[in-house]
């Protein structure tokens, strides 16, 4: 008895690792959460991860729907399973089942159907986007500011780097002021997850309340909302006639991520033997002289070490992102696409991506920020004129050439010269309407502080952006008149919207709380976007610029539609305009009404400009 | 009798005029002066000048030779005969006959033999190109300073506006000079006859010393020596190895141009119903949202009152300066061809002419002066890589973003940065190894002076020129050091170069003469330039450039015939540098040579570099 106890004991003691490797056997997670019946693209790539979930044996026994191929990765907590949907495959909740041994684990996946929601819509020249920063604006729900099992459990508005509880039930309590300024498109900082903690590196915070660091790619902040309530806004949105456009990270993530914390496999980052952080250079990507280190650490090199820098290359992480991408658009219903740090992508990832986004949804806007100094490096990264060695299928961009130009020069000499020499070289993009215009964001200085918050300097740019061609995009609180450098930090352009929490001692969302500057840069913007909003000819038409004179910048957009005429006097003496020189566009008009004074003019032959100030003309017959 | 007599008198009176005319009749000139038989192009127009010119009827009987069409124009004193000539016509004088009525005029007009003589050889980054400014560099026949009948009589080297009497006789004589210093193509300031008179308008002095406001294209200026010394000169540099490059003006002419004094007709030239300038702006030519009143200002406009534009799209016009292009290359045997004010000119009409140039001189190297400040415009001009609606076949062009990236860059912060982006951007030529380099020229502030007479920067300066792509050109007078900037007058960068004239106290073409930081910098040139001749690496080798870092700015020419190494150290301390970042171009080489300094390097593992030094290293196995 005592030796077979004994060997009982030897024969369970040889057995139990096998026992808990196979208990502990799990799924925890499938990626993307679920799919649809009906998308173009037949493919779907399921990331399966959980404690030996690399080391199961998959089926699924679903009508139109094929396992293709189980990959198995150097970590065995994950498994990649390459499925095919059929057009013929109908909504339903399809088992996925993993076997290992005497095991099965069985998880439920969703094959939704398509909703009819309006979605991928697009922006156009039509549109006037407001770019806003959700924990910044509106805190809507009070009770979601802070949650104690977050890695940054809290909320504090006095304190720049903690979170300061805005959400979207926040932002959508404000859409009626956004369609009353005249706006037609929301673009929020990102969303999506950033479960980060709140860390000091040597004196420098690390916060994530901007959101360009993703923990689960698959789930809204809970302190914005959750899934539910970004869903919500852009209904809300589309019912007001507002689009949204969502900011897509595709670079990085956080270093708190899931996946980041059990990695699938070494090359699913850009791994460097010590830490490389990018060089921030533009210039190793188009130079033809560039070396393939200078390349590779513009690329590969980490955007911060607490930013994870993802390997584009890997078909894994490929798969993955795109498919975030389908299914953001496809769940939410957002309408347009913004792209962070997009010239840190791997560039022939992003043309797969960007085509994977428009095969499904033809009319949706994709604009990716790179923040570049030239426009050969601008138009390197969408669709361009040049033969570069490789070709950007990107439909737009964030066109931070024009926004050095327009506020630059305004900063400089109060002049327009460095913004009509910016479009003056247009020809190299293929349509540079589609780019995405802004005077600041979230990243800059803010526009009124940069032209030393002169209210004239101020209405130029934004007449400018306005009526220019492009997309306009305007930063949350420049029509309030928000202002500050970045100086000491970022969060000094990122101030909360007054009025966006209960209990704010002001109130600048109401005319009453605003001031009469505030009240009058308000209306400034709003006489321009309503006006831009309902006149073609700041859509579609076509710009015509002339060469600058003695600080007098004449342009038309005109077409069948009509003709505006937009001549900015940037001398600080009223001037008298004869208008003969631009009889190329003023043929066949003798009058005109002042869109922003509501003057009409019984002649155009001279124009009396006030000093310091962008005349808007609707030209009449 | 008396009624019969009064008949008579009323007879005569009546045939008078006819009689008066007929006899006015002359021909005095023919354009091109001549012509040769074998080119590849057959058709040649013959301007025919003269009183009445264009009221007779031609005829040419020459064998191989046929006068397809006479062109008779608004002013009757032009005939324009278009001619074939069959590539079996001999060399020969032929005899073009103009008959009205019983009146015969016979002028002869030779067709020659080609000869073997070099021509048209090219020039490519194996050249380093002088610049001199044939007035203002050497007097070798003192006996053509002036002349009477000049409209200019007068010679004073104590004035900057006059004739200083410098000479092809005197450029020849310094042909050694050039050689010993390393150069291999020497490009003159125009040498075609200026007959202009010298005019004080408003205070504003109209001198044509510089050459840009011809007068007979078909005379090289007496004052330089004419048509026999400038064909001298060629053939004594070629006889030393040297190229000569002409400077070519399309764009306009001077005031007293002879067809100017009897215009063939209103269109030949771009009239204005007020004098109009052109606006020296750069935009309305690529901006696609330019005017047509902006364009044709730019284009048509005048580039300054005594210097009328050509109207290129006139086909007479067209015809005549694309011959006497020809006819100069073939005449003189020039090298390269530099052309003047090329952005001012119709496009059009320069790609024909470019490829009329290059269809009979296939390894001639054309480059235009197209003073814009950027690349996109820069390689508007060239052949490049980018999908404007017009598409330049120009192989060459003078590369002022380079300058001003180079210049300005070691003026503003002493640092390369600037030198590094404008190479970055090379992706929209076709081939930027074709453009032609600088640091100043005859309208330029003088670069020891820009850079505020600092010697290192002088010498980084000079050491990037000589190394990176391109093709090299140095304005006279920078190897002795010669400094000035443009104000009062362009003159203060135009002076005499010392010890050109007969009885000048210093002679800075002799060691002897130089001053010890003049033989320094002459020296200095001397080593880089022979180094650079006769190494390959230099001239065929690819550029790879490494983004500067902390004031170090590397880059390297490669290929099959060697690597050079250029680092340059702009910060004022020495630094250390370790060369492991740039293992893509060390690789396989573990020694150097310093070119500069003829030191050994038996280690380039890290290299020392001086304050304020671009150090150039030929590395070794």
């Amino acid at each position: 008895m005592k030796k077979g106890y004994l060997l009982l004991i030897l024969l369970l003691a040889a057995l139990l690792p096998e026992v808990a490797q196979a208990q502990a056997v799990s799924i925890q997670r499938i990626n993307p959460t679920n799919w649809w019946v009906g998308m173009k693209r037949p493919n779907v790539q399921l990331l399966v991860y959980g404690p030996g979930a690399g080391t199961l044996t998959y089926t699924i026994a679903y009508p139109g729907v094929k396992l293709v191929k189980t990959n198995t990765v150097e970590n065995s907590n994950y498994a990649f399973l390459d499925l095919t949907i059929a057009p013929t495959a109908k909504p339903g909740k399809l088992q996925i089942v993993g076997k290992k041994g005497s095991q099965t684990l069985t998880r439920a996946w969703e094959l939704k159907a398509r909703d009819n929601a309006a979605k991928a819509q697009g922006v156009t020249q039509a549109d006037f986007i407001y770019l806003a920063m959700p924990d910044r604006f509106a805190n809507g729900d009070p009770s979601n500011d802070k949650f104690a099992d977050l890695r940054d459990p809290n909320s504090d508005r006095a304190n720049p780097f903690f979170r300061h509880g805005g959400d979207l039930t926040g932002a959508a309590q404000h859409i009626g002021y956004l369609k009353d300024l005249g706006i037609t498109a929301v673009w929020f900082t990102p969303v999506i997850e950033n479960n980060q903690p709140l860390t000091n590196e040597g004196g420098t915070m690390r916060a994530s309340y901007h959101g360009y660091g993703f923990t689960d790619h698959y789930n809204v902040d809970r302190r914005l909302g959750g899934n539910a309530a970004y869903k919500a806004y852009v209904q809300q949105a589309h019912a007001a006639g507002l689009k949204v456009v969502q900011d897509a990270v595709y670079n990085h993530v956080g270093n708190t991520h899931w996946f980041i914390q059990d990695l699938p496999m070494k090359s699913w980052l850009h791994q460097w033997p010590t830490y490389t952080n990018t060089s921030y250079r533009q210039q190793p990507i188009t130079d033809p002289h560039a070396s393939q280190i200078d390349r590779k650490i513009t690329l590969d090199g980490w955007f911060v070490p607490f930013l994870p820098d993802l390997n584009q290359q890997n078909p894994y992480v490929a798969n993955f992102l795109i498919q975030h991408a389908i299914w953001s658009v496809e769940n939410f219903g957002v309408d347009a696409w913004r792209i962070d740090t997009y010239m840190y992508n791997d560039q022939p990832f992003m043309n797969r991506c960007n085509a994977a986004l428009l095969t499904e949804y033809p009319r949706i806007h994709i604009f990716g920020e790179s923040s570049v100094s030239n426009v050969v490096d601008q138009s390197y990264y969408v669709k361009n004129n040049i033969n570069f060695p490789f070709k950007s299928n990107q439909p737009g961009g964030l066109d931070f050439v024009l926004e050095g130009a327009m506020v630059d020069g305004l900063k400089h000499d109060g002049s327009a010269q460095r913004m009509y020499e910016a479009l003056a070289q247009d020809a190299v993009y293929q349509d540079p309407t589609r780019l995405v215009t802004f005077l600041d964001n979230h990243d800059h200085d803010r526009f009124l502080s940069v032209i030393g918050e002169d209210f004239s300097k101020y209405k130029m740019g934004l007449t400018w952006l306005l009526t220019t061609r492009g997309i306009p995009s305007m930063y949350y609180g420049t029509e309030i008149l928000m202002k500050n450098l970045k100086n000491p930090t970022d969060a000094e352009v990122r101030k909360d919207f007054p009025g966006g929490w209960p209990g704010d001692k002001e109130d600048k969302f109401t005319a009453a709380g605003r001031t009469a500057p505030e009240n009058e840069a308000f209306d400034f913007v709003k006489k321009l976007a309503t006006y831009r909003r309902s006149h073609p000819a700041l859509h579609s038409g076509k710009l015509m610029q002339y060469l600058p004179e003695n600080g007098l910048y004449v342009y038309f957009r005109y077409g069948a539609t009509g003709t505006v005429m937009v001549a900015t006097n940037t001398t600080d003496k009223p001037v008298a305009l004869p208008t003969a020189r631009f009889s190329e566009r003023t043929t066949g008009f003798s009058k005109a009404r002042n869109v922003l004074t509501g003057e009409n003019l019984a002649s155009i032959a001279t124009l009396q400009l006030p000093a310091k100030t962008a005349v808007v003309l609707e030209l009449q017959k």
